[in-house]
């Protein structure tokens, strides 16, 4: 299992790990890496090798604008570069140690399957946080909670716009119990943060009033229209942090040419500028 | 995207072929593939390689008992093992084509990114279903169900004991809210069948009741308990079929020396025979 290390040798849990980003950098932006084989600028070559080109391009680009890097595993899975998402976790773990590093696989599974999942997620690839799927009930999420200094980030009120069909589900809307039981039950279980996205900013501030203390990680800034003074006015915590606000396409794409890394870093410092001047 | 054509050259979709499966062999058994390296008998040797023996050789073993096999994609991905599964896929597609080819991968995302993860279902492993989270919705669910000829089989009622955690959430259970959706929206976007454990009979039935003609995986027959006579009363369709029983440790790990195949064919051939007498 790769260590976490900080500086003097101690293990440090994702809270830790992710409040001292966040102080370090003065920075609550996560850029997500969605690599698209259709978008990857072609000096780049193509196949798993130019996926791991780009994403490291970008990573490099961008890691002292950022709290976390979040890539997402379907886009690494759909073009068997399970080998090259390996090779950028531990680059951005190696190079890059005071990001944290959030793997993206939306798991959720019983037993044994999820201890594999929580395998997959915090051994294979060293991720400090993954993303997990709730509908399977407290016990499925057992496993990936009960790694020390790990931890889960619960899919509670997602950016999509058919979210609230089952996420609003009950007189209490299941999202909301979600929260609820985060900020209880698994928060007493190991480290817990939330899903919620961009493009409600009404329910995320419904949340963090059920999860005062959780880390919330809201994707949908940028490509996907949220905006980040009403991202940050409804879900930061009481200390004015808690919050890993994600933009992918936005950064990856802003440039398509030789320059694109370039591109990419000017999207990320402004997107990350937006972010802080909301905070203060 | 490997076809599934049956043997007259023409295109059949997953209902079809599930109901040519359960004809040709009187049987709705699916064995199911989650490969424990700790538990795979040491003639085969170690690493992913001997986690595609192991699981050929199960495959060999029991494919004239079954309608299905269903892959556990977490157990090759703990171990780095997708090229094996890619092959083991391409096995059973190429060796064994009567019987359906589930994923068993409990993915859910939105947008493009569950895009990608119909492309490793269908595209990269060539399976003729996936399971598939409602969590997120309906709109996650389309690029699933708009694959021709491919299913999506959603959670529905799962097999754990925290299961009913927020399935049974709100006025109308969750899950059964999440079987009439399958029952009329999602039936109408594409092919789709249902997730619901062996351990709650009396809910299966509830869900028979509001999808009347959907195939319901049932997971948790065999080692996780499951009665395969209360399955068959519960879940039955009006037709007398309608349920793929999924049985995977009582399977695999039914022998552990160099007999293993025989003892899983014993322990396949003896759930059969259960589920079948369970069904006149």
């Amino acid at each position: 299992m790769p260590d976490r290390r900080d500086h003097g040798g101690r293990l440090s849990g994702f809270g830790e790990r992710l409040r001292r980003a966040w102080d370090a950098r003065d920075s609550a932006l996560c850029v997500g890496l969605d690599p698209d084989p259709a978008r990857i600028p072609s000096v780049l070559g193509s196949g798993p090798g130019a996926i791991l080109r780009f994403c490291t391009a970008i990573v490099d680009a961008t890691a002292d604008l950022v709290c976390a890097f979040k890539p997402q595993i379907a886009h690494f899975a759909a073009a068997g570069a399970e080998r090259e998402l390996e090779a950028l976790c531990a680059h951005i773990r190696d190079r890059h140690p005071a990001a944290v590093l959030i793997l993206d696989a939306k798991r959720g599974d019983i037993g044994d399957t999820a201890e594999r999942y929580a395998d997959e997620a915090f051994d294979r690839y060293g991720a400090d946080a993954v993303t997990v799927n709730p509908y399977l009930g407290t016990d499925s999420l057992a496993p990936f909670l009960s790694r020390p200094g790990r931890a889960a980030i619960v899919l509670c009120r997602t950016s999509n716009a058919g979210s609230g069909e089952f996420q609003r589900h009950g007189e209490e809307p299941l999202f909301l119990r979600v929260a609820r039981t985060a900020a209880t039950t698994w928060s007493a279980m190991g480290e817990v943060g939330l899903v919620v996205g961009a493009t409600y900013p009404g329910e995320l501030a419904e949340v963090r009033a059920a999860a005062p203390s959780l880390p919330i990680l809201v994707p949908g800034v940028g490509a996907q229209g949220g905006d980040a003074a009403a991202v940050v006015r409804a879900g930061r915590d009481g200390s004015g942090r808690g919050l890993i606000v994600n933009s992918s396409r936005a950064v990856l794409y802003a440039g398509d040419g030789p320059g694109f890394a370039d591109a990419a870093r000017a999207a990320a410092a402004s997107t990350r500028d937006a972010i802080r001047a909301a905070h203060s």
